[in-house]
């Protein structure tokens, strides 16, 4: 309906006129510097195909969707994700291209454990014959699989599962069943509504040989079990399942419980390429290599590294927009009436996003390269040979733990540093805050998994103390070496550096300070025999030193190596890593001076420089963002917006997008009626549910 | 439907056991707790007589709204908004017991601005006649109202304001007129859908003498504006009003744009206590004391201080319960076949949750404080004595801006200290933690507040430089002026201090750094001339620091003056201050360090020290949040529960109250169909909207 607001321009100059006057003052080219970052491996190629695709279809419009109820909003993300694989199917895409359209959509789809987990894990522990048999089904999607081993009293410990699944030798049968409520199968995706099929990971209970009724647990064990009716989809007799409820976010994901009750399934359930059961005997054979379920856990971890620097970096480019356009206060030294200052002109603001925006591009180096430390130890590992397979564990558990914080807390702290229109839903991140939220805990929770970083170091201390002067099997060992070389010859390790000036030494105070507290562990650990527990802070302190080296120590190689980027994009990357490294360091500032990784003076100039590095940055931060060509479709923000039309955007969700507005209420309190003209009230609202 | 999972129990021990031995481990009295802690003001018996009336009405019950729609949700508010306003007649509450009531159903009242800032506005600012002739309509809610102050385009800095409120003085009315979008009012509660009157805020505009066609504008005045037809509830012609749409929280709130199109309001809409218009003349007049306006934004402050408290501790009764109850894994160094240890023995979960449990009771002091020197402050404001206004206007935005910055990120942390069934629906945080955190920008951003406290402290130091032997006009002067004769006299301000034994001793550490840290302030821009934006993250510090040593003091002082508790109950507490001021102190070690507040022997043992806090506090962790007494129907959480039925509350609510398992959805991807056997597809859910 037109009315009087219709011809309303925003305030000058309006958010059109001040991202082109910043993207016309930085000499940073979008277009060099978004094929570096992003089309090494056709990324950016293969999202200029699907978006298009994707934008044609109203299914996937997000206009509205904040306004649905989780009952509407599941069968939406449903539909979506059939029309996903359809469009598949019709455009042949492949598995990246597919990706890629649910990346833009950006709907937890409700068959992702489908795709992931179920399949994954019967590609790796089916034996052939059983793979023979359900590949097929499940690449065509004629059955959908979840993958089912969390219960409600049980998750990182899987030792601890309570699902049991016995032998039963005269029918030949093992037959699942849940003793207890804690026993119930809790979180599994896929499997609330949709799956009809799972992979159940249970207790191995076999009858001890020569006494029949005494049986023996084996640990867990998965197995393909059917769960619902093909045609009724109706849960199967002795099978109790549903959807959770409500949660932080996944809306559109059926996160299962179940509960089994003495429900019988064939000897062929039970996934045996490592590990089986005789169906004549009963008598179990082992895994060979128990090192090989490493590989599942590590790929997810290693993918969440990888998909941190996206997440960090739409939060960013929504900030970096926004707070180039919005002004607040004139420049209170400056004329009472001049303009007022665009809000990203303010170091307690730039404090807040800047490092952010470094810390976007510290989780670009670090996601490639440990996908590319991933794919080489697998090759390793298929030749047989394990022995880079710990390190990799330890880095991925430690880099997943500190980059799904920097990310999550990133998103938030890029939320508030937008104000008030940061609260509302034009800003674009509440539904990637409230998603991404889960991954501090899922795949290992972040305080948890660190100690499998610390462990990992304390061994190749002890290893580097027991050797200091054999040959170096690896970096870590040759750094350690050294270290308790220095130590022995009382030399300082503490060679005169130099942060405030040269790159290369930032690096060398960040593997100082990791090198000082893995050496501290093991002292406790293995000298003092300091209990694991009362040391766990510490331990997670370390791993958080050794992550954070890591990052700063791989930017640095990134660039050091880099021969193709024109000096502006280069000159501009070096900035970004020395604000990354230099904010980390202040923010840790007395454990690197306690560790001798930092003098004095230059902890003190720290801040000074930090505030120097941003404002160095400032003027290129539109385009920084620009390169990392997150489209509008998915950022879905009135704030970050590539055309800069904030305010018009934000009245229009308003105005012209928001169903409360089609509703006119009653405000008197002694009327019952709700909606001014129905008969609506509270108990009706209720009784809907 | 009865199933077999109805006599399934959760494996032993289970939450109602484990609670019980942890009640009984501890000495701490939760009666006597609970009493000192929320008796002095009667909130205690005030929530045991209003609880039993709202558990009483089905409207109230909060067992299935997360399932709801925005639209259904908001019904539910309204409906529920006019049945509190019922029962506050039909039992005669007063102003506590119904905010209690609000409190307890925990939704944000769509009448929430009526009850505060509008009917505020009329108390402070119309004039007598005014009043007499509006309060009646206001108290009975024959009329509802808002407040319309912030502008899409404008909200801290309301000189700012874009909308128009133009004399006319041929018809002797005011033109209310927004000359652009940006002009939009924006984000006012209660306007969006509910309000039939508010107080619209606007630049007044009168002619200049002697050129009646040019105006000059003497800055943004309230107008009262009636601006919905009170019998078709519809906008008023030449308004445009509405919803702005989904927001993080606050869903029962209907916050609003509205826009004027050359509007007319009489002469007496302009509310004339303090300023006003001459009708004939169309002269004006000013205000006498323009420090008046700080009453109604301070006492805001004020209150969300000291409201800080009960979210905080909401928030972590329910993580000390829950991570009680949770086991996870034996004692690495134990005995394998052990018990799993309950979660909150492992360090690394106790530094996040109990350092916050400590903050429970910092930020109940500091409310406290916080709230009697508002109220002294007032009443010397009435008599007409304005010396300590500043001191509390800087007091209340510097704690403003800390205490919600704690209480929020707070609550993310023991929802991320509780693992994957943090992320959960059960886990009664996401409400609160979606409303709160509008709270670290609302009524002064928590970053640009800041300068409000260091522009204060500047001032006092420059004061106290210039005259340092001159008799001390309060205890800041006094402090600072100590600091700067010790400076001239070159006598150590350090002197000796023992912060792991002397609890004194700590607060002299929190009072130096933030004495260091105003005297460099003062340095930096009073004497180098530097520019206040450059300086903006050190007066941000500055201001934390002030803020920090206001809770640790006022903490400190209340236990010191404390003489009716038990020993037990005392010792506890003390243990408290403690944590909650070494905690404090570790994290931003380099600052104490660098302001000589602490020594480097000292630094280096908080760490052990923290820890060792934490030890003895453990035990008596049950007992601490229980003497909160927050009702089970508040905290809505399976995980927090008073009787540790974790696991069958969490089963209960997935398998009996989500209304997703009623439905039966079809999972082939060749079909349509979503729901099985009905024609609901996607289409039909986007055309709903």
């Amino acid at each position: 309906m037109p009315d009087f607001t219709d011809k309303l321009s925003p305030a000058q100059p309006d958010g059109p006129t001040t991202l082109a006057h910043e993207r016309a003052q930085s000499n940073v080219s979008v277009k060099e510097l978004s094929e570096y970052l992003l089309s090494s491996d056709g990324f950016l190629q293969r999202q200029a195909r699907i978006l298009p695709i994707i934008q044609h279809e109203p299914l996937f419009s997000k206009e509205k969707q904040q306004n649905l109820s989780r009952p509407e909003r599941f069968k939406l993300g449903l539909a979506r994700a059939k029309l996903l694989r359809r469009l598949k199917d019709k455009h042949e895409w492949n598995y990246d291209e597919y990706k890629m359209a649910e990346y833009l959509v950006d709907d937890v789809s409700p068959y992702f454990l489908h795709l992931e987990m179920f399949i994954t894990t019967i590609r790796e522990q089916a034996s052939e014959e059983q793979r023979a048999y359900w590949m097929p089904l499940i690449e065509s999607w004629k059955i959908i699989g979840a993958y089912a081993q969390t219960e409600l009293g049980h998750g990182s410990n899987v030792r601890g599962l309570e699902l049991e699944a016995r032998w039963d030798s005269q029918s030949k049968e093992f037959i699942l069943h849940s003793p207890t409520l804690t026993a119930s199968k809790w979180w599994n995706g896929s499997l609330g509504r949709i799956a009809n099929h799972a992979i159940v990971v249970a207790q191995l209970l076999l009858p001890k040989p020569g006494l029949p009724n005494q049986y023996v647990s084996h640990g867990p064990h998965p197995f393909i079990v059917q769960v619902r009716d093909m045609k009724t989809h109706l849960p199967l007799e002795g099978i109790v399942v549903g959807d959770i409820g409500p949660k932080y976010g996944y809306i559109t994901m059926d996160n299962a419980y179940m509960l089994f009750d003495h429900f019988r399934i064939p000897h062929s359930a039970m996934l045996s390429r490592y590990s089986s059961v005789d169906p004549h005997t009963g008598i179990y054979t082992k895994p060979e290599q128990p090192a090989l379920v490493y590989g599942s856990l590590t790929y997810v971890r290693a993918q969440i590294v990888h998909h941190a620097r996206l997440v960090l970096a739409r939060a960013v480019t929504i900030a970096v927009r926004y707070t180039a356009i919005r002004r607040q206060f004139q420049d209170r030294d400056g004329d009472k009436g001049g303009p007022e200052m665009a809000v990203l002109d303010y170091p307690t603001v730039q404090i807040r996003i800047l490092p952010l925006l470094a810390t976007a591009f510290a989780l670009h180096y670090t996601g490639l390269s440990m996908r590319s430390i991933y794919q080489d130890t697998r090759k390793d590992v298929e030749r047989g040979d394990f022995r880079s397979l710990a390190h990799m564990h330890s880095m991925s558990s430690g880099l997943k733990s500190l980059c799904t914080m920097l990310a999550a807390d990133g998103v938030e702290t890029c939320r508030r540093a937008m104000g008030g229109h940061g609260f509302g839903g034009g800003g674009g991140l509440i539904q990637l805050n409230n998603d991404y939220l889960s991954k501090p805990t899922v795949e290992g929770d972040n305080w948890m998994i660190t100690q499998q970083v610390a462990a990992y170091l304390i061994k190749k201390m002890t290893a580097a103390a027991n050797s200091p002067d054999g040959i170096a099997s690896d970096e870590t060992d040759s750094i350690f070496k050294q270290f308790i070389r220095n130590r022995r010859s009382t030399k300082s390790d503490e060679a005169k550096r130099d942060m405030l000036t040269c790159d290369r030494d930032i690096v060398k105070s960040f593997e100082l300070r990791a090198t000082v507290l893995a050496y501290e562990a093991y002292e406790q650990r293995v000298h003092k025999k300091q209990s694991w527990n009362s040391l766990l802070i510490q331990l997670h302190k370390l791993s958080k030193a050794q992550s954070q080296h890591i990052l700063v120590k791989t930017f640095f190689e990134a660039l050091s190596t880099e021969k193709s980027l024109s000096d502006s994009a280069k000159s501009i990357l070096w900035e970004l890593y020395r604000l990354f490294a230099l904010f980390t360091m202040e923010n840790e500032g007395f454990e690197f001076f306690r560790c001798n990784a930092v003098t004095r003076s230059d902890l003190d100039s720290l801040p000074a420089r930090v505030q120097e590095l941003m404002s160095r940055i400032r003027p290129h931060a539109v385009n920084l963002v620009d390169s990392w060509m997150i489209p509008d479709y998915l950022l879905d923000s009135s704030l970050g917006r590539h055309d800069g039309r904030v305010y018009e955007d934000l009245y229009n969700r308003a105005h012209r997008l928001n169903p409360l507005n089609q509703i006119t209420f009653n405000p008197n309190y002694w009327e019952d009626e709700i909606v001014k003209g129905s008969k609506d009230s509270g108990a009706s609202i209720l009784s809907k549910l």
